[in-house]
């Protein structure tokens, strides 16, 4: 098998470092990308770090990518080399289930083929992903990314975008909706843009005084500081929706009296038991809905990111050569990000 | 004012006792009625006990009431003396708010005055339940009962009939849906009824081995006994809803496990703090949802009568005088009843 050069982790405590990686001969169905950027998510550190465990080394993190297709295999007909792409958090699923039937490849009951740290269907090998000069996709899993998107801001798109963008559509969010966004982090930051141009009216509730400002900028309508129980008590049964992209725990009972009769409050940030407990009453009373979200199937991905493209909506990035990550990872845990990090791969093969 | 024969808790360790209290004079609005059976719920004894602290004494429970109108206000037009009717939990509300407006009034923003333990909205006296032998409520919250239905068995539809049935209707449930039921007391054994009759098929949740036979006799298609792993199993991803009526604290996470992608679990009997914590997890890999549902609204348990009427549903019971009524606590407290205790209040009037 070619070798492609990538960074990986070789231990949990490692970072990531220059390591060859294999690349697989492109089957039928199979699009070859050359990696133009690569978001960085905390999953990615997570991973890395094995701080959930399972992880398998060396691992080769990345799973939001943007690149240029350079080779496609005999059945491709809807990728052409030249063409800029994007891959995101899934690279393959059963294809059979009902889940992947009805486009919703992130529910694949068989559980789908993750970008990295997973294995490949067909030959069990590892997947490697976007911290690399290369990867090799079956084309289902690609998506066409727009001339209109600048392209190193849409990568976070891949993940952080079409996980704040997947629950506001499947809930139907739109307009006439008041739409709470928990967090102003990379998750969060794109929940408010997307709920504003849903036509949402855009709650954005943070702990932090020195967010405020500059989440209006981002589209809020309002700010609520979380911990200003005064400022809680103004929003109590406003709002529809919740979209809650807090990834550490957190109680959700004081957000849950900000929902109107019948609002629905949707986790896709923290999938750990929800510590303290969420109470019943605040559910039963007002027939309320704790609700969880999961990324988003191929098709709505690919509705993303023309939804994007045709509304001027990218992620806030700051860019960083591929040798810097382990700078940014602490970076990240110290919460020192606008909002997210994207390697500049070129500098990888440069 | 003059007064009637009641039944009230004295304090928290009284039990309840003969003790007349006041009847209103007839507003324009107000139907007189003769209450002829009273079903005694698990509420009935927290609020006698204060349980949830907050009760105020003398208290005369009962929220399922079934009676006899012998008298009308001047404006009364849909009740006249000698009509079969009942009262639920509700006797008032602020008749304004959205929730109101769309017949929602258990929901009512401004708090809907209950039965028993409740503040009038026009004079601020105490309201008193139906352990008694007559009460005066307001047109909007009295029912019309079919005379297809067994009076005394229907009591208990005015609040385990309808806090079951409510969510089946809203969450739409019917044919071509399978639907969980945990707990097979008053308020499980109705909603088996309801499931069954609505089309759906249904799956029984019980730890007892004991209640597999009588389950499957009240409509259950499938049994499972929820101590039982492998059983569990077996139900993994099957179920599209889940309708939990346990009032005590149980762990939700291995019935999360048994919902299909986009299910809900809905919680009716247990308004406490969820503890061991729902895993959010959960909700997230399978865009789950956790619900509440509390009783219904006025013009849906009329629907849910005249539902029960059409399909021969009441609920089943066993009869007892009033004098009884301490006895029937103490069954109930050890789960000795199927599946509703309901007071002949005749043995009152005798």
């Amino acid at each position: 098998m070619p070798e492609v050069r990538a960074y990986a982790a070789q231990s949990e405590s490692s970072g990531v470092a220059p390591m060859p990686i294999p690349r697989r001969e492109l089957r039928p169905d199979d699009v070859a990308i050359d990696i133009d950027y690569c978001g960085i998510c905390h999953t990615d550190i997570h991973f890395v770090e094995n701080d959930w465990g399972g992880t398998l080394y060396p691992v080769v993190p990345g799973h939001e990518i943007i690149g240029t297709v350079t080779a496609v295999g005999s059945e491709v007909t809807g990728f052409k080399a030249g063409d800029r792409v994007g891959v995101g958090c899934l690279v393959d699923s059963c294809r059979e289930c009902a889940s992947c039937d009805e486009g919703l490849e992130q529910y694949c009951e068989q559980g789908p083929t993750v970008t990295y740290n997973g294995e490949d269907r067909h030959d069990g090998t590892r997947t490697y992903g976007g911290y690399s000069e290369h990867i090799v996709v079956s084309d289902r899993f690609v998506l066409h990314v727009p001339d209109a998107l600048d392209p190193a801001a849409a990568a976070p798109l891949l993940c952080a975008g079409i996980t704040t963008y997947s629950p506001l559509r499947h809930f139907g969010i739109g307009t006439g909706h008041k739409v709470g966004v928990i967090g102003m982090g990379g998750l969060g930051h794109m929940g408010v843009k997307f709920a504003r141009a849903l036509g949402a009216e855009v709650v954005l509730f943070t702990r932090s005084q020195g967010k405020v400002e500059e989440a209006k900028k981002q589209g809020a309508h309002e700010v609520v500081i979380s911990t200003d129980e005064a400022q809680m008590a103004t929003m109590a049964g406003q709002l529809d929706f919740i979209l809650d992209t807090v990834p550490v725990h957190h109680d959700l009972n004081p957000y849950l009296m900000t929902l109107k009769r019948d609002g629905t409050h949707i986790l896709v940030g923290m999938p750990e038991p929800l510590d303290p407990p969420v109470d019943g009453a605040a559910l039963i009373f007002g027939r309320k809905r704790l609700a969880g979200s999961l990324i988003g199937g191929l098709p709505e991905t690919q509705e993303m990111l023309d939804f994007c493209a045709e509304h001027g909506i990218v992620c806030d990035i700051e860019m960083l050569d591929i040798a810097k990550v382990n700078e940014a990872y602490e970076r990240m845990k110290k919460g020192d990000i606008r909002y997210r990090f994207v390697i500049d791969m070129r500098t990888l093969r440069a």
